[in-house]
């Protein structure tokens, strides 16, 4: 087979400090190289899509390797192995993996991970990918949750807050999910079985926690950041845990400069009276539990205890788009774009 | 005995969202009751103070019992006992406890800790009573200090912050002290055993503290808030603890409208980055270890690993004054009153 030609998306501009625009994407068109001993050739079939990726491109220190202007964009995906020069992959496999925003991607076994019979390519890229493992591991290494707690997600209807309400309510919890918009606060409370929404477009946070909250938030695992996390903060139980898993309104400013971010939350001295914990994570913190999330989570989600949205765009010519969409609110459910025939 | 005539200070009016002012307290004399059975009359010696009796003048929610307008001031004291309907307490005994702004006190035995033989009412009120014990219980079930660890504290010259430090070097920690001036740095250093001190008011604390902590924080203690805070997660070590004990920066302001409040930590998602945890306590969290905390400081102060310092006003009438010196950075060692001949 001859090495075809790839269309990628080169990163152009940092977005440092402001949103994504078009500029900072740059199509180009070169030809693919062969693999070498032990790589494979992948034919991407989907992209998925994730806020940190934005802090990729800034090159924001602490969340991976470094991200230079020129570099084709970073990000997940899914394909089809076309040309394999290492045995323990096959022509015609179908895997996971870091392929970045190209239409072809050479790369190591041991940075791929083999779909197994039976998953659809976006369950891969979701629930069974690190949307599914950060929402397990950030929640029992972080938000500990015991039977009978009160669970509070901000972000809920996303990929994460999704996975994270639905093994809330496996664990015994009381799940409520803020949200933007009823048809999402519906498909919270009607299709995945949380207790309560509030949609944060059309309700007042703060006293719609009190009502709904009246003896305080053990848990809350928050997405969001801004007056959503204040809120929050204001409701603690003693004891409670924060979970600090992303900060979708805090993304559009210069992280360099902390003077430029918005105000952390004005309340967190409430963490006093109740002896609570505010905690971040990165996934990779828990690499030793991938196993157990891994099983955990295709179990759940063959039995139905654990059910997930995607939301797809269409045509390699849109993954830009389709990263912007994630600081818009547009996607519902996991973003993905399908990029080629599977 | 006939019982005394007695002088009180009187909560006026409540302080909420702004400074101390002499306005806020009122000075009355009445007679002194007697002691019903169980009770004890005490003659107050020296009263103690501490920045959350301001909170209490505000009824914040979450410290202690409701303080109303026209209550004797709430706060801790030591005394001598001088009528005794207990049989486990007599005439003479030397006894810490809650006896409010008064200069006599009537009390039952089970609020009042008799002061052990060969320990000082100084000692008593600040490194074995409520300031040590907030340190030692602190520090060792929030702060989790391990031998290596880089302890950073800011108010380290106050009483809590003084103490913590010296338990972080008992525990094999390097210690580096945040204090205003050169006097308060140099008694931390020199006097303590702290490896350095960064005096907020003639550095940058943040430079500062990128020299000094290469390797990053592992284990923050602050009694401070605002910009401190702020530049202390900006060097957080991955999995650092970050114990809020106070917010003297924050406490002229009206916590029951958080919209009024100070900016909170604006990189408070450090934490995501280095897993790091921010957690509060208040002393009575931890209730079931004040045996073991007095026990172990007890021994620290008599075997010189632990040394302390009082800054002693005389007078009952300057009982306001002592309480608003902790607000002006004012006082430099734990603020006692002397009010009575010991």
């Amino acid at each position: 087979m001859t090495p075809p030609i790839s269309r990628q998306w080169i990163v152009a501009e940092r977005p440092t400090g402001r949103a994504l625009r078009d500029e900072d994407f740059r199509l180009q068109t070169t030809p693919v190289g062969r693999p070498r001993a032990g790589q494979v050739l992948i034919q991407t079939l989907y992209l998925s899509f994730d806020p940190a990726q934005k802090s990729w491109m800034e090159n924001v220190a602490g969340y991976r390797a470094p991200t230079q202007v020129g570099d084709i964009m970073p990000g997940s995906g899914a394909g089809r192995v076309v040309l394999s020069e290492n045995p323990d992959l096959a022509v015609g496999d179908l895997v996971a993996g870091p392929l970045g925003w190209s239409e072809h991607a050479i790369l190591g076994a041991s940075d791929l991970t083999r779909i197994p019979d039976g998953v659809s390519i976006p369950a891969a890229l979701s629930v069974l990918g690190t949307t599914g493992k950060t929402a397990f591991l950030g929640l029992t290494h972080v938000g500990k949750p015991r039977a009978g707690d009160t669970l509070v997600i901000s972000g809920a209807a996303g990929a994460t807050g999704s996975v994270v309400g639905q093994i809330g309510k496996i664990t015994g919890c009381r799940v409520i999910g803020i949200a933007g918009g009823p048809e999402k606060c519906a498909w919270l409370t009607d299709e995945l079985g949380f207790d309560a929404a509030i949609d944060y477009k059309a309700e007042k946070v703060r006293s719609r926690l009190r009502e709904l909250c009246p003896g305080g938030i053990d848990v809350f695992w928050d997405n969001v950041g801004g007056d959503i996390l204040n809120d929050a903060l204001a409701r603690l139980a003693v004891g409670a845990r924060v979970v600090i898993c992303g900060g979708i309104s805090r993304y559009n400013f210069d992280a360099r400069d902390p003077s430029q971010m918005p105000p952390g939350p004005r309340n967190y001295f409430n963490v006093v009276f109740t002896g609570a914990t505010i905690q971040g994570f990165l996934m990779n913190h828990f690499e030793a539990d991938y196993p157990i999330a891994e099983a955990r989570l295709l179990a759940w989600v063959r039995s139905g205890a654990i059910r997930f949205k995607e939301d797809v765009l269409t045509g390699f010519e849109n993954a830009p788009r389709a990263l912007m969409r994630l600081f818009e609110g547009g996607n519902f459910g996991k973003q993905l774009l399908k990029v080629g025939e599977d």
